[in-house]
């Protein structure tokens, strides 16, 4: 019988802290009759955010095609909608039921390739998009065909979503971390960054691409267009190329701050050597649709021919899940002006960011009002990445410490405050070191997703917990 | 800018026929027109399969739960289904909007161990069952948590799929080949299993599992419960894993044969000591949703933290589409006698069966009527593995050349027969070099899936074909 020490060592040791040790522990306590606000992952349907109509109605007719000839039926969806699935299944008539090409439905990469342009004023090729199961399966090829050995080196940003570390693990490259600047709204820092890359390539890792997550994610931080611009000159001066996880672009509240595509930015340098790889997905955004793992995988700057190992991967795997393809039409190709769909979707999609901005700003507030909490405003995707200052345990010497043991010591320390906080209010957080964090801080993720009352008694609820940790901390 | 070298080996390395430059080639000619017959691939909706009514309504249903408030709406749909819908989402109300736990929904995990306990009389539970992507993302995940470096080695067969061989390569692992016996309906063979380990043993590769298809791609065989007992007891015997690719268990069309399942042989001979990974998917059967990508992973005899290993890889990708799902919870959870479904999806079921085993009765009798082209029968799955005859070209001496050489020259010679028959005739299939061949013979594989009227012309087509092309040899 296969046992542990059988298994892939890259598989033991790849972590995921979203799901890890304290999601599990708050499943058993639910299962027991606890009440859990789960705030560890970006899952907003799971917490009471509402569907769009348009896109459940444009799903549920092209999956049952036989109500398009039945006029009553119909009354039930708008006009729009009913011409869409149509449309769809006269140009795509094997609908959801068969594999696509393994790219995806031309259609559908076209009308990607038109959202990219339209948005960035840019050109963009539906042969240079990838129908991705949700931007992860995306980011995970691009992975998978960057390594070459373990001698190959990611740039990730610490914090960072652990798929990369994860990923990166499991197909054994380097990860070389970056420091975000938390001080300046989690911006990248370009000594840090030359820093980071100097001090891998001395340790003989050759680095190959630098990962960027904005808006961010766990941090929040969304980066201004110098910033990228600075990033592209970096990629650049070292022969990086780009993966852009962009999935929480429709994620910012602040008025003013807009999001900057790597795409944009580099079109307007007149940048055409750095090879990109933007990512984007229906998870997110005021869609929320997680189940569905649509997405796309954008390539540019690439010759034909690596461009042809990008869907040889996707072939493996055949395609992706077809639902997930219409949900991404749906995103990319929303109700216009004059659609019978157009005000219901427009109202839904404002509820979902004005509601999200809302909450945003409470916890904003709420936190930073807490003695021992704080974070960096404005927030954008749905996260919060906490900073929590603790007193330090008497019986410890961080002098002493090597900086290994340092790591450890304080990802201990921050797992078991989450874990307490768990046990204690039913709030599920994850904790700073699932993400990366200086060292010497100590952080939590949350997003800002359950309902509006919840938000607020979640700030009280943080209050008196950290309130009463500390003190016994002090008191210890 | 990157370019094809500094991309991973491996990815570049990986082949995956099924979707190769003879597919490619095909789509080229019909965008100029020509007419094309995808046999390439086990696709049936492309091919004109209709898919199973009560799948689409329930998917129709659950996408749009809204449906569920207008009695008016849900005329369009059987009771039986409007309550399935309603009890999935009274149990998982996030319906698909949001993702599910790693391995997928309870619910739908445990309809799946109840179809495994009542298909094979045996005990199954839900806490073993991951649902997937489809059943090739089952596989991957085995394949990665298995290969602990480039010296573990995977026993495939000999033609086999080549998710295997090309998954085997991107993660870096050893294929062993074991060919399988065409004289014997492709069993496999004890002796040609034995001197295949010795001989990757003796090459200083560490077999670590044996993966079987059953019933076989591209062979079509079915195996019988004695040569599953066989395949079990020489995994026992070399401390195998077995990998069980059972996605064709409902595609038998001959009175008296019939599916044996690893699980339930395993069972039989109480034997549980080996582990057992098998998967199944609903792209195939009778479903044939493969658009949907659902499918699932079934793990037996394994202790507890290697199973909860393969939910942790599955949740660093989060979950299955959660239509996907659905689909999958239909195909375990068909309709029942006394159901307002249960008339339809018998006939429907019972249609796309019956079409089946008449395609693959005149393809059967078609071909073997052919000199020069043989096939085993009778046929499984949806696949014929066509042997094809071809005069020796006078310019080659085949005793001159080393293994390697030999086989790279029939391979050359068989893509380039599936090639000439794509110009000419507009048939797609794939060289039998994509799956691998004995040394010295030739094939070509062909699903069985095209309409009756088209199977009947394709037999012709082929027969033509393949005499002119011979006579063209024999004259060079």
């Amino acid at each position: 019988m296969l046992i542990r020490t059988h298994l892939n060592p890259r598989v033991l040791n790849a972590e995921y802290a979203v799901r890890g040790p304290i999601v599990i522990r708050a499943q058993q306590l639910e299962e027991q009759g606890k009440k859990i606000v789960y705030c560890n992952i970006g899952n907003p349907q799971a917490l009471g955010q509402r569907p769009l109509t348009f896109i459940r109605q444009l799903l549920s007719l092209v999956e049952y095609p036989a109500l398009l000839g039945h006029p009553e039926a119909l009354q039930f969806y708008p006009n729009d909608v009913v011409e869409r699935a149509r449309m769809i299944l006269l140009r795509h008539p094997h609908g959801t039921g068969a594999y696509t090409q393994s790219a995806g439905i031309p259609l559908i990469r076209a009308a990607v390739a038109d959202f990219i342009s339209k948005r960035d004023g840019i050109p963009a090729s539906k042969d240079h998009i990838v129908l991705t199961d949700g931007a992860s399966k995306g980011a995970q090829s691009v992975l998978m065909a960057l390594l070459r050995d373990d001698r190959d080196g990611i740039m990730i940003p610490i914090p960072q979503y652990p798929l990369y570390s994860a990923t990166i693990t499991l197909y054994g490259g380097q990860q070389i971390g970056y420091h975000l600047d938390e001080h300046n709204g989690w911006q990248l820092d370009e000594a840090v960054l030359s820093e980071s890359i100097e001090r891998a390539k001395s340790q003989g890792t050759s680095p190959v691409a630098i990962a960027v997550i904005n808006p961010g994610n766990p941090t929040g931080g969304v980066l201004s267009e110098e910033n990228i611009r600075m990033v592209v000159h970096f990629a650049k001066q070292h022969r990086l190329s780009i993966i852009a996880d962009e999935v929480y672009q429709e994620n910012i509240y602040t008025e003013g701050a807009g999001f900057h595509s790597f795409a944009r930015a580099m079109h307007a340098m007149g940048e055409h050597s750095v090879s990109l790889f933007s990512i984007h997905s229906v998870s997110k955004g005021f869609l929320g649709e997680c189940g569905h793992r649509g997405g796309y995988l954008e390539i540019r700057n690439v010759p034909d021919d690596v461009l042809a190992q990008f869907i040889k991967l996707q072939s493996i795997q055949l395609c992706s899940n077809v639902p997930g393809q219409i949900a991404t039409y749906a995103m990319v190709a929303a109700p216009q002006p004059g659609d019978d769909s157009y005000a219901l979707y427009v109202r839904e999609r404002n509820d979902v960011l004005s509601s999200l901005k809302k909450k945003a700003e409470i916890l904003d507030r709420g936190i930073n009002a807490i003695e021992g909490m704080s974070l960096v405003s404005p927030l954008g995707a749905m996260y919060a990445f906490v900073k929590i200052d603790l007193p330090p345990e008497r019986h410890v010497d961080l002098e002493v410490m090597d900086p290994d043991e340092r790591k450890e010591y304080e990802a201990m320390r921050d797992s078991k405050y989450c874990m307490a906080l768990l046990e204690e209010t039913g709030i599920c957080v994850v904790p700073g070191s699932g993400f990366g964090q200086q060292p010497g801080t100590l952080h939590f993720r949350t997003t800002f997703l359950p309902p509006l009352d919840e938000i607020e008694k979640l700030v009280t609820k943080l209050k008196s917990f950290h309130e009463k940790y500390v003190r016994e901390l002090e008191l210890a």
